[in-house]
Order: structure tokens, then C-alpha cells, then sequence
């Protein structure tokens, strides 16, 4: 089966444990933004033990693009925010980078499992999206089921030990007169990133082309909306990136790690 | 000059700088409660750097005991959150533990001082208590001048690693027309433990004598007051023991240290 008919036949899932079980088997291999309405989804960050702590610290410091829903004892997959998930199998992507490289993107990480690893579950925006969507504002990522626009900027994250570099931001277009609205409703999920971290002008951040975004897919901005970022999970990938990282794994962008808790 | 001469002589310091500055000489060496109205203050737990990564985690399973205000990379003694400071000599009073044992209390450490020491600040429910006292709620143990009282808890905390035990919690009695107010004041303050744990029936929480405390100095409870109780930053300390770790150094309790940040 293709992608192109996959999105077709695609459902929407209700219940976490379901989407889990379909990215397991391989069903499911799409951006889990518009599923499981009112459950925290998380972005996925595993380094070895010997860097833990430095990137613990790291999202201590950087908590708006790092809010962290939890984090597994060393060797551990299962975590207590989705009792019988496999954090190695239940993603419907994830991306590996060595030295700081995307070197594979792959559906199962099961065989490059070390029992140093250590996860890390990070806060997603989409948690705040079916709040959002509910008090009546339209998010047009959703409604087009492609995965949200995501963005480097020129804004430091505290460094911490050898993870430094720069955020990336999501944004979505926001009608002028709902600003305050998605503001104010945004700003009560602190687990998803909370408030809008900039509201327009997306020069100020060092972003010269909407169209062009870093990760996910463009959305465009229409004359009456206005394009508001968020600070995002994808963070840590960048810092990978920009840090050199010898080793880790993450989810693929889009492609989150749907918990059993609710938002 | 002795202890009952110092209390008589004492000053109250308006600005942390001051306060630190005459810990540091050895010159200041009770409890800071009441001191540096509006300044965060901030219990200590230092841990060789093989212990952080899990006390770290410990910290963020337990925000309400635990809540960070700084961790500083390994060997560093000057927070971002207090420049010039000095967290080896500018608390009024540390605590070493060896085993899980208590075996030092002293005024200094810099003769303990090693290159892979983490430093932990920890949130202190002093930076609320100025807040409180200003919506004119009195505050006992600030108006006689002594240490509030903690106890040991039977509410167990999330362990990480070795981390295991306890909770610790400080209890202020409040008359019952102002518990309701003492509630929306401190649940401002996330920092500093934010809202009580627990309002009334010391029983439930394990406490069988208010009258014995097993830090700080006894305070009555009057009769038309409740006794109002908040996750302790002590718990660290009670953990120490109960986890019988191998080495950390800790504030004194009541001895906090003052930082330069606003609560």
C-alpha cells in the first residue's frame, strides 16, 4: 500500500492504545497530530547514560521548548504515562543521527536498543490543538491532515555540557481576532509548550521564507490571519544537529509518542 | 559572642548581597527567614557529579518538594541567579552527610570543595512568606523570630536511582479565616513549593506530635487555628538519609541561600 492510499484509508484514532498497536505492526506510519483529541502527545529525545544528565539539565533550562512529561530510568521502555507501550516500537517514526547526522529514519528501533539508553518524553504542541479547535478556532494543519510548519530561528537555548544551539518554533496561522483567544488557551498546557513564545513578524526570528519551513509542511498564511510560533519539540533535534552529538534518536517530526494521560 | 547575643544584635538584611556577604565572614549564621523580603530563596543539595543525572530526575518526579531554581554544571560554585556569589561559603550554615549519616555541620566548605560537585537550588517556602505576611496574614515563627517547623512525612516520593523516601513537609499555623488566602498567595509561588499539600489532621501525613518537630522549632497552634502544611525543601536531606548516600552536602535547615532573583 501506498503513502497516497494510506492517507486515504486513514481513520482517525480515538484512544491512544490503538494508534500505539498500529504504529507497532507498521500500519501506521503518519503524523499523529488530530488523533487522540485531549491526550498529551510527546516528542521523543534517547541519549546514552554518559549524556543524560546534561541533557536533563538541558531541559531544565530550556523549559518552553523542552517541557518534560518524563523521564524513563536508564534501559527502561515502558513508560508510566502509557502502561504496556514500547517506546522502541509504538512511534510511528523515528529518526537516528550520529555525530550530530541524520543517518536513518526507520519505523522500529528495537535492534539498536542499548540497555544505557535513556528517554526522554518532551511536551508536544498538538496536546493543545483539539482545546484550540474546540473553542471554535479552525487549525488549517488539521484540516488538511498534513503535519504542522516548523521553523529554526536565531533565539539560544541555555546551553548546557555540549547540547547548545538554537530553537525551532512551530507555527500556525491564526485569524487576527482569535490571537487572544489561541494565547490565552495555549497558555493553560504548560506541558505543551504554553503560550505563544512570538506573535508575527517571523523576521524578528530570523525566518526570511514561511514557505520554506525546516521541518513539516507548509501552511500558508492568508491576509486577515497572522502567523504565531510556539516553541517545539523538534528542539532537540537541532540541538543534535548543531551540537554534533555522537549519538541519539528521536521521533520522526510530526511523528509523536501518543500517552495515556490526559492534557 | 554568643548565640543569644547575635539574636539580640541581629539586623534584618534587606538585600541578598548583604546577607550572603556576612555569611560569608562568618558574621550571620541563623536562619534567613524574614530576611531579603521578595528574593527567592533557595535550600542547597550538592551530589558528585555520578549521583546528578539521578538526583536530577529525582527533582523532576518530585516538583513539589523539589522545585529547581538553579542546577549548576559540575565544579561551579557561582549561580546565574546570585553573580559574585559564592554557594562554598555564602549560606549561613551546611550540612555534610557521609553513609546517610550526619556527621559535620559547618559554616564553610570550601575545604570539602571537589571539581565534579553538582550544586542544586532548590525553592524555599520562605519566598512566599513576605507575599502572605503582606496581605496581612502574621506568620508566627517570622514574628518570634525563629525557625518554622518541619516533619517528616509517611507521603512517599518518586524515587530515581537511590533516591528513595519520604516527603518532608514545613506547617504554618493559619487562622481558619485566612487559610483560604494563604492557598491563592502561595499558589503563585511554583518555586517555593507553591499551594499546600495538606490542610489540617497532621495524623493523615504521619504526624503524631506537632509539638515534636524533626527540623526547625516547635510552634503552637492556637485554637482557632489550622495548621497548614507545604512540601519542604529539607526532603532532600530526609532522602540523604533514608537512601543512606554515600556523600552530599546540604544547607542547614532554615539556612538558606538567597539569590539575587525576584520570587
Amino acid at each position: 500500500m501506498n503513502e497516497a492510499m494510506k492517507n486515504v484509508l486513514q481513520q482517525v484514532f480515538k484512544h491512544p492504545a490503538d494508534l500505539r498497536l498500529a504504529s507497532r505492526s507498521g500500519q501506521f506510519t503518519l503524523p499523529t497530530a488530530g488523533h487522540a483529541a485531549g491526550f498529551i502527545q510527546a516528542n521523543l529525545m534517547i541519549v546514552p547514560k554518559d549524556q543524560a544528565f546534561d541533557f536533563l539539565l538541558f531541559c531544565q533550562r530550556n523549559p518552553k521548548p523542552c517541557p518534560l512529561v518524563e523521564v524513563l530510568a536508564p534501559g527502561q521502555l515502558e513508560p508510566a504515562c502509557a502502561p504496556g507501550a514500547n517506546l522502541a516500537t509504538d512511534l510511528p517514526g523515528y529518526r537516528v543521527y550520529r555525530d550530530g547526522v541524520l543517518v536513518e529514519e526507520r519505523s522500529d528501533i528495537s535492534a539498536l536498543w542499548q540497555t544505557d539508553f535513556v528517554t526522554f518524553l518532551i511536551g508536544c504542541s498538538f496536546s493543545f490543538e483539539s482545546a484550540v479547535i474546540e473553542e471554535g478556532v479552525p487549525l488549517r494543519h488539521v484540516a488538511l491532515g498534513c503535519n504542522v510548519a516548523m521553523y529554526r530561528t536565531n533565539l539560544a537555548c541555555v546551553p548546557s555540557g555540549p547540547f547548545q544551539g538554537n530553537m525551532v518554533v512551530s507555527m500556525r496561522p491564526v485569524k487576527s481576532r482569535d490571537v487572544a483567544k489561541v494565547v490565552e488557551v495555549s497558555s493553560r498546557f504548560a506541558l505543551a509548550h504554553g503560550a505563544p513564545l512570538h506573535v508575527g513578524n517571523p523576521q524578528e526570528l530570523g525566518i526570511h521564507d514561511l514557505s520554506k519551513p525546516d521541518y513539516g509542511d507548509f501552511v500558508p498564511v492568508m491576509p486577515d490571519e497572522v502567523p504565531v510560533f510556539w516553541a517545539c519539540g523538534v528542539t532537540p533535534q537541532s540541538i543534535a544537529q548543531s551540537s554534533r552529538l555522537s549519538f541519539c534518536i528521536t521521533h520522526a517530526p510530526g511523528k509523536m509518542f501518543v500517552t495515556d494521560r490526559r492534557g
